[in-house]
């Protein structure tokens, strides 16, 4: 593999005028001739780009592969990111772009729609009435009503609102190692956030917390991880950490006499490195928060729209051989694929929440720009791309692929640890020894960095050692990038081989 | 006036044919072929929408004219929101199409870019660096460093974590009836929802507050309003009501020793009525908040982008023949006209805050869509067409013009008790006694009822009576749109005295 790499930049070039000149040779002559004008227009050096972004941005702002070289991206085109340049980089780790960057149809709906109108929900409009009956009608009962908001924090922050108005209680119970976005709310539940920084007066494991919080009402339970945890059996490993969660309901309960307010969980745990709920999980601890009179909000924006391929949603996910009833949730929060990249979000949930939400908030929910005609036209298009490219069937087969390929490679590879997800969400963990399980997260960062120099490949790392690829790619991810990529990938752990020791080399964020 | 009102739909549409034949004109065939099929496109009945918005939403999402009947909209065009019949509405309230619906420059910077590439900004962009040294540019120093968001809500959000992380305090000293947002932590700092709402535990009148708040972090002072409150000499009531915000920070530093966090106060203050700040407000009020510790945001959501017209953003505003040392806050926030209509927010801060954000909190900000090339590309086409029809310029004239008519008008109209504001944003006050002030809360929201119904006329009521239409249009409004405006207010009045008695009507939400 690794004597084709100095051809790749250049084979990438060729693929992208391949895409462009499909894409063109269906188009009329005049769109031919608007893009080429656009695409003339970007005429700014990365030099130029840089030395703004470096004046008028936080640093706290971050930047892809600051330390090897930051990109600059002008354009996308399907499961591809294309430089200033002209080269193209395939996107593993890009989960907003669905259907593939740039999809023409849902460029085209954004195009039409924008032109038309572009305004807020206190007036009819039957884009946003369309995608609503149409989203509602994507989940099981009773989840029904949908609120249209910008991003996935607004909607996780919306969701934790309506639990709250529901249940009277601000208890949360959430994931070691989870993120939930960025509202100051919502970081109050993201461990992954919160821990890391100094904005939060942590409270001592004290108070009958068993971990420092920022405040009582977070309570934070381990992840259900079955390669690194405690309980490693997929048989009864959901049933153990379940047991962690019922911890939790009885303290509130028992030692607090409050309620359980919500327990927030991902349908795929991406930040705390690709980890799904074991069979059991959900049912037990469902069934103690609601026991405790607390709600289960699912955050599905990393892991909803057909990612995970065998469901819908990743709450609905079944291990295969380990088939359970299917948990619904009280609430869902859905963001990041919705628009294919235009700000559209959303939360579902059952009447019953709903009307509590009426009855105790009683005030108006209003938001700007959540459903305007614009992102609603884009949230329609991403549903019918979906359906007419059948993106669901295409995580079954292309990620059931790529994931084989990875296991395929494990026999050999002794670097890879483990290698789990559904569809295209899949987790590829690096271990330094299999035995002991020590992270291998400066090979991680090494590997990456080789994956995005040598090999034009863009990739994402989670978990809490950061030794875990994350692989989220656009669901038109093909066989031949899948192909390509764990090609690529063994290319890169043999540089790595070659490098010598790279744990005392400068860790390159990705 | 209410001779030609029978008429008043017919000129709508007359009016929208000459509007839409000009841009057609000005169109190559392709596109016109475009707008005609989509045009055609919105095939829903109303009854139609309207069955599954009931079906599917929340009551707590509320639509305008609920009682009266709401709308349809499905068309925008400059100053007028068009219906499903063809029916153009004179659009008076929307602050959000600041350079007009569907603004053909806006339209096509979308169209453009869309097509192109639609992704965060981890990878550099030209459009999103040329629009944070664009932004940055249009601010006074120190203010330098632009936070990309997607709303203002989450604008608000940021800035109250700005503020907390970089002087270490919750305290928050808000004023009475202002709305910030829907996010968690916003909304614990809006008094116009926190008020109505059962959401919050709100503490009473003790622990040193003398309102109700969510908590004793939260102090509400009142808005600085010289036609109705205790102050009413523009020569003196700067100063007296910065005592309630003295008031505040010598409670915190003194009583609790502790320091004030910020001091958010709108630029212009809408919800609570179209108030502006009166001259030496300001200046003592945030010198106090300094001398305690905190810093001041200024909300310039609803005001800025030149919608005062005699300065860019509503904090610059001076009174004439009041003229004073502008007060350059500390952070500001914007977000609705930003993309006119485009999910685009933004917070501007300092590179002391920003730094001081960085070392405290020391963790990443990312937010997925904010400052994604599509939405900056809209926002780089408000500011062209800012520059390029002299907006600011026309809030100066046109405003002006509209405020002397409704001014010459309370000369002979008892119930125009007031008439204020700058450029764009402009309150009238109804009131059934111009010596006690009482609100003609019922009158405003019967004559604003009329104004839709026969005169076509979009109005938003504001105040903590509901007694003030607030006047925020596209800033494309024309004189002509004023002239009738003005002249169907006047209508709306007489059919008012000739419905007899109103305040035992069913009140009309707007």
């Amino acid at each position: 593999m690794s004597t084709l790499s100095p051809l790749v930049p250049f084979l990438g070039s060729i693929l992208v005028s391949v895409i462009l000149l499909k894409q063109e040779q269906s188009e009329k002559p005049e769109q031919q001739k608007k893009r080429t004008m656009t695409r003339n227009a970007v005429s700014m050096t990365k030099e130029a780009v840089m030395k703004l972004r470096r004046k008028y941005f936080s640093k706290s702002v971050s930047i892809s592969y600051a330390n090897s070289g930051p990109l600059m991206i002008v354009q996308g085109r399907g499961s591809h990111l294309i430089d200033e340049n002209g080269v193209a980089y395939l996107d593993t780790r890009n989960n907003v772009a669905h259907c593939g960057h740039s999809h023409p149809r849902v460029v085209k709906a954004v195009q039409d729609q924008v032109a038309q109108l572009n305004t807020n929900t206190r007036y009819l409009h039957p884009n946003v009435a369309t995608l609503g009956q149409r989203l509602s009608n994507l989940f099981p009962d009773p989840l029904e009503i949908v609120f249209f908001v910008n991003s996935g924090s607004e909607a996780n922050d919306l969701a934790l609102r309506l639990a709250r108005a529901c249940t009277g209680s601000k208890n949360t119970i959430v994931v070691d190692g989870s993120y939930h976005g960025h509202t100051m709310t919502v970081l109050e539940v993201s461990p992954y956030k919160y821990e890391q920084g100094g904005e939060f007066d942590l409270q001592p494991p004290k108070m009958g917390l068993k971990f420092q919080s920022p405040g009582r009402h977070i309570w934070k339970v381990p992840a259900p991880d079955i390669y690194r945890g405690p309980h490693r059996d997929i048989r009864t490993a959901g049933r153990e950490y379940a047991k962690t969660v019922e911890e939790a309901c009885h303290f509130y309960q028992k030692e607090c006499g409050e309620k359980v307010g919500a327990f927030l969980l991902e349908g795929g745990m991406s930040t705390p490195g690709a980890i799904l709920s074991p069979p059991g999980y959900l049912a037990h601890s469902v069934k103690a928060v609601r026991d405790a009179g607390g709600v289960f909000i699912a955050d599905e924006v990393q892991s909803g729209f057909g990612r995970f391929g065998t469901s819908f949603w990743a709450f609905q996910h079944q291990h295969p051989g380990h088939e359970e009833e299917v948990v619904v949730p009280d609430i869902v929060t859905m963001g990041k694929p919705f628009g294919n990249g235009m700000p559209l979000a959303a939360v579902v949930t059952t009447r019953a929440v709903a009307e509590a939400f009426e009855t105790n908030a009683h005030i108006e929910y209003f938001n700007t720009f959540g459903g305007n005609p614009v992102c609603a036209a884009a949230g329609l298009a991403v549903l019918d791309t979906i359906e007419a490219e059948k993106l669901q069937q295409k995580a079954v087969q292309v990620g059931g692929y790529l994931q084989d390929k990875f296991m395929a490679l494990q026999q050999h590879l002794e670097i890879i640890g483990d290698v789990r997800g559904s569809g295209f969400f899949i987790g590829v963990e690096l271990v330094r020894d299999r035995t002991t399980l020590e992270a291998a997260t400066e090979e991680t960062s090494y590997i990456c960095s080789v994956l995005k120099e040598k090999y034009k490949i863009l990739t994402s790392i989670d978990g809490i050692f950061e030794n875990v690829l994350m692989i989220k790619p656009p669901m038109v991810f093909s066989k031949a990038d899948a192909d390509y990529f764990v090609e690529s990938f063994e290319g890169a752990v043999g540089d790595m081989k070659a490098a010598g020791d790279v744990r005392s080399m400068e860790k390159t964020p990705t």
